[in-house]
């Protein structure tokens, strides 16, 4: 018998209304997802005037962020060329995004999902990643 | 020149938010999602405990009913065996859904949207899409 | 926060041991997976002499139990023509399985994975899925 | 007339067995899967804790080895920008994984089948990969 702690939809509201607020105030509309401990979507929500494109990026990486316990930031350096994850993008059916924007969602130390945000610049998602998942607080 | 009339952010969540309540009604937790006026996600809400294979299919009942303008309950008449639009399923890489919950979002006479819901049974589906879809109040 | 119970790879493999012997028993080599509450593969053997093409079909009648919480025979009965499921297959990239050989592993009334199987027909796959999953003892 | 000398469930499960208990001297979890000689997977277990987007790759891993009869480290050196398989991993629906850790299965100079781990570093997985390969002893 395992636990997975994990993520409720009123939760993930939470750390998408604060991702949302940070976009705004960057002035830079964008998609934010945030998935579960399993790796499954909880919600979305794309901006208004946000990237269609960034639809998927942003659900895949906050998938990325919880298949492998880490910030796409830092994936993104192991998955170039001659680095020890080079190629890495291509599995699973081409869901793991190796650039900024996607965080795990982490309480007392054990990963519980995964926050992905889409539509702009790699600095600009992540510095909206960043406070969404900041607001993430485990409820009961 | 064409403009699209289409949904926000904001009023796809209102769309969600009457979807949650008569789900809750019916005690079945579902997925429900919206997309604008090119087929394309604007915001996913999964209910704690709805099936996490439903994710996919609301996304994609809601998308059927903005990419023929039709009720996904309708066109699965159409898609039986031997009716006009069998075998449709597998067009879209996919992502046509041909069994009820699905339902276009409309406003004076144009379709701007879908919503989709999965996780319970057809009708269950079906009753939560339309308390969905008779919230929709364009804004301004 | 949620808490998801889930199933161990001890566990697992314990499932996946019971079906062998039914497997042995019928003569019938087979497939046979464990997915966890998140739907995602924890164990899978392939018995020898068993098909090729049940070891796609064995890991995703395990997570189909697990995405809907049914088995998947019961599936197969929504899913034909007509019926309120029918196109079901065709969702989630082609991982919905719709015939017999998936069951949900539940503990206390709670889903915390699925088991599939797959290498004969259709009751032979179910005998053996329902020997696998009535070996489920959760641990601790 | 020809025959494809490969691996049994029993011996692939010693192959596992001896990953593991290297992943544990490590401290690193590990997925560790088997593929025989038609590179069709034979077993795979996600050890708890294990990352869940390391399942497919460490499948598509030990596919690789047996795929082109060689370890993915190697592989990796070819498929770097200017070298003679850059581009190779997007081959194969993405199956082709271009970084350390799966390792082709031999017997008498022949390829019977490959291992694929997954799970932590480069190095770790090679290591982990190394133990599992080493243990592989025909029977019979």
């Amino acid at each position: 018998m395992r636990t997975l702690p994990s993520i409720s939809l009123d939760e993930a509201r939470e750390v998408i209304a604060a991702g949302e607020r940070r976009a705004q105030d960057i002035g830079q509309p964008a998609n934010i997802a945030v998935v579960d401990a399993g790796g499954n979507l909880v919600a979305h929500a794309r901006m208004d005037g946000a990237w269609i494109g960034s639809i998927d990026i942003s659900i895949n990486k906050a998938y990325t962020a919880r298949a492998f316990d880490i910030q796409t930031r830092d994936l993104a350096d192991n998955a170039q060329p001659r680095e020890q994850f080079f190629g890495i993008q291509v599995s699973n059916q081409g869901r793991v995004m190796v650039f900024a924007g996607g965080i795990p969602l982490q309480h007392d130390g054990q990963v519980v999902g995964g926050v992905g945000v889409s539509g702009g610049t790699g600095e600009q998602d992540q510095a909206i990643a960043e406070a969404a998942a900041a607001a993430y607080r485990p409820a009961g």
